[in-house]
């Protein structure tokens, strides 16, 4: 899979595909970021990307040349999406982290500091996703937030091919509570249940806390976990347990 | 502002401070960031900072003790405050910036691939904050994505000191649209409205922009905002356009 980064920071970018995971699916060729700064598009002769708003007010806005200028010099490959990073997008989750993962190729539109001319969003014919409703000062972040959430999904990155299925968020619940060495720390237990090798036990016993746990931190994804087609053996502990 | 982040990936946390917003609050004092790793405090002899989960299943999980030692060598200042990244917290937003922003230090707990041994949660009495409802490798970067939109925040980061008012999200409403230079690309035209010079109509058809976009991308953004205190200004507008 490619990603084809259009960012004003581009060392931002490639400097975090030094680290982790990105790094080791970037040398086993599993993927390929590319970024590529839209300053170097500009026909402006003072290598300008932005100016002033039209209407007035404060900031400048990142024009519509070099963007799309830039976006153009993209090959496009088969099977590819092109999204913008944008306050105003769908906020990207689970689902979509997915959806991409099966694309070949994602192209991704970063801003930095100011907004952009309207019609970027419109002439790239990209999709705006957002990170959440919280305001950060470029795409870059986010844009890096992505590549990791979509290629941990990819055959063949994560080391072990069970780890993302049992992930927060997996099936739309968060996960149940985790436990390692020492059997106590500072007075604080590992429960029972995951001590006696009782397998069906402790599957029942996580599943219930996974149940617990969503519904007391997450109602929303609760509520939405009970409308979905449940199996019989959630439904079973969901009704042993007074939560359907 | 000081920002201590404990993190097995210390360089990716200092690499992304080299870039932008972040080395410039860096360079003029605004803020520090400090980098921890845990593993420079495990005691085990193979400097191990994480083990096999009790009760079975696949992957490790991050072991309380380097965790729990590396947070105690971070020296607390007056008005902090621990987070810990995980898809089981609130979900941050920017009223959760505002008040972090509002804090002296901010210590940031990141685990990475792994989860964490639950009783670090509780030992470390840190509020659980996710980024979104997707899943990612590690900690590092939602982190970055905390420290960036709380910076802003703080006075004298941004060079413009009225850009972060009006951010999209920054008073629960998405962002109206912005056009800068040429009044035509592609045949694409800037609105009228932003050419006359009429400040009061601009303002107002940016206002409206505002309530028109959020109700279409954000519904639920909408609605919270027309059940807040709303202002003479915002309801004339709301009700010219039946909008409520």
């Amino acid at each position: 899979m490619r990603f084809d980064v259009l960012s004003l920071f581009p060392e931002m970018i490639l400097g975090a595909c030094c680290h982790s995971i990105i790094k080791r699916a970037l040398q086993e060729n599993l993927i390929q970021v590319n970024a590529i700064n839209p300053r170097d598009y500009t026909i402006d002769k003072h290598k300008k990307v932005d100016d002033t708003p039209y209407g007035g007010g404060a900031g400048m806005l990142l024009s519509c040349q070099p963007y799309l200028d830039a976006l153009k010099s993209v090959e496009k490959i088969k099977n590819s999406k092109t999204i913008i990073m944008s306050p105003q997008g769908k906020v990207f989750n689970q689902n979509m982290a997915k959806e991409f993962a099966k694309k070949e190729q994602l192209i991704i539109i970063c801003g930095h500091y100011e907004g952009f001319d309207e019609r970027i969003k419109q002439l790239a014919q990209a999709e705006e996703v957002s990170m959440g409703d919280y305001v950060m000062t470029g795409g870059e972040l986010p844009a890096l937030c992505i590549i990791d959430s979509v290629i941990r999904l990819k055959e063949g990155v994560l080391g072990d091919k069970e780890s993302s299925e049992y992930d927060s968020h997996y099936d739309g619940l968060l996960e149940h509570p985790h436990y390692t060495k020492p059997r106590v720390y500072e007075g604080l237990e590992v429960p029972e249940v995951l001590l006696n090798g009782n397998h069906e036990k402790i599957k029942e016993w996580r599943r219930l806390q996974q149940f617990i746990i969503t519904k007391n931190k997450r109602p929303d994804l609760f509520e939405k976990f009970l409308k979905s087609d449940l199996s019989d053996y959630d439904l079973k502990i969901l009704k042993q347990n007074n939560l359907f």
